[in-house]
């Protein structure tokens, strides 16, 4: 199955209680390209890079089977750039600095070879970006997945909804949840939200774990308690391209494998935060990572004879 | 299974954004007998009331099948009294008002018929006044669960950790829980936990759920998702009774047994949340709250083959 997926790459500079990492590479399509690999083949990125971007990173993705046609290289400008620091809770941060640079005129064009996907991961970017990829696809993709924050709720509120009539899956996090639907019960947000036009929600909690919610179902799946989050840089695009990933290489898209492709989503963010940045990510294989999954799995497993 | 469990019976007045309850019967006690009644028989409350406290309510404990010998009753005095009111989000509240009357001098005397008691419930008190209770006892129980707070941690931490190496599970949130331990990461502060005497640990995390630690496995059970909390008032207590009741009907307790305890008492509090105060909690039955467990178990199970 062809995967197209949509985001920033980036550079982050990040602090957090366990270091320092300056200028290392990130972005949502970084992440999620490298999550996904460990689960599909066919995976096509669109993005924007400066010429100061490393092609050592390019070769990495490359070497993992990702096509990077659709990654539009701006020579003469510099890729995006994010600096932060991680409170000691893990779960907040502040923004030290934000360069748009290239991205700041970023308008997608998709490569022809690209316009027949099967599934279309949009990372978090303005949401008439997000519909304008949409709309270039030549037919409607198999399932369709948007990433979204609130800062585009504050600012293009109506630009967000038009483009979440388009699709299927929206992940979003508690917060986000409550203040696109207006409603503090994420039970009622969820139904809310659902008749906005997503057949699927992803309600995100960090380190509370995720809920999926369909029009009849509702599953919440834990998150494993760590020894130490060495840095949560990525953790939710790592998520994203674990679950598109394993989406992929199924036959069918139900509820079911919805809920075993947010614990394989969520496996690989427990991987992420481990190591600074995408490290932890270049070097996994599918024993580590089933055994992650079976983690997970036995974290909140029960048989009780009613 | 004679179960004893010691805490507040009291008056609450609350304010909810549903609206407004006055003077309503809540406390520790109340809410720990009400809900273990629906598992267990020999319920046996230690307490202490003002000649103010409805004895409509104490009829409708002892109906229960709930020994109130142990509550002292003093005829010239009030009971102790709680005011609060809920923010929009119901994870946070303002107490406007608390009168400790009765409460300023419990100093707790354990009925001699009590003393033998194989379960032990040490609600949330001043920890000296919890140990004291465990001295009173003539043989060492099969199980004591203590449930404590913060306010402790600030002004009787040595007390707390002298009363902490005599039991078997301790109860508290996850922000406690970093407070007693000096560590953010709710696995490391397991272990240091668990090293200060508890077998077993709980960390209830409200709407996602609680964990349960042993020194060797651990447990996520989710919270399940509501349309609307109405009353979080005594939900803390309610899974506390619903927990220690379910364990007294058992034959023996081991970390799978355990977990079942939390998803009943789970089951529990998420009834007592939908009516203010006690009210839900008197008229339940046996199927209603084994289908609300079932839902609980559903919300998390998965089968994938790896």
């Amino acid at each position: 199955m062809k995967l197209v997926a949509v985001g920033t790459m980036a550079f982050d500079s990040l602090e957090t209680p366990f270091g320092k990492a300056e200028r290392i590479v990130g972005g949502t399509a970084s992440y999620v390209g490298l999550s996904a690999s460990y689960f599909t083949q066919n995976i096509n990125l669109v993005s924007v890079i400066g010429g100061d971007f490393p092609s050592q990173f390019l070769s990495e993705l490359t070497a993992r089977g990702v096509d990077l046609d659709g990654v539009e290289m701006r020579k003469d400008e510099k890729s995006f750039f994010w600096a932060g620091k991680y409170h000691n809770d893990m779960n907040t941060r502040d923004t030290l600095d934000t360069q748009l640079n290239v991205l700041e005129t970023f308008d997608p064009k998709i490569p022809s070879s690209y316009k027949d996907a099967d599934y279309l991961m949009l990372g978090n970017l303005t949401p008439s970006v997000q519909h304008s990829v949409i709309k270039q696809m030549s037919k409607r993709p198999k399932l369709i997945v948007l990433d979204t924050m609130n800062f585009w709720m504050d600012i293009a509120m109506p630009e967000l909804k038009e483009v979440l009539k388009e699709v299927d899956v929206l992940s979003i996090n508690d917060e986000e949840a409550r203040q696109l639907s207006g409603d503090y019960s994420l039970m009622k947000a969820s139904k809310i939200i659902l008749d906005m036009g997503p057949k699927y929600l992803i309600i995100k909690k960090g380190e509370h774990g995720a809920l999926l919610f369909s029009r009849e179902e509702v599953f919440y799946a834990p998150a494993l308690p760590l020894e130490e989050v060495f840095d949560p840089t990525g953790a939710g695009d790592t998520f994203a391209g674990g679950f598109i990933g394993y989406l992929c290489a199924m036959e069918e898209v139900n509820f079911e494998v919805m809920k075993h492709a947010i614990i394989f989503g969520s496996a690989m963010a427990s991987f992420c935060v481990e190591k600074f940045g995408t490290e932890r990510l270049l070097n996994l294989d599918r024993k580590s990572i089933q055994q992650r999954v079976q983690q997970f799995i036995d974290l909140s497993q029960v048989e009780i004879s009613l």
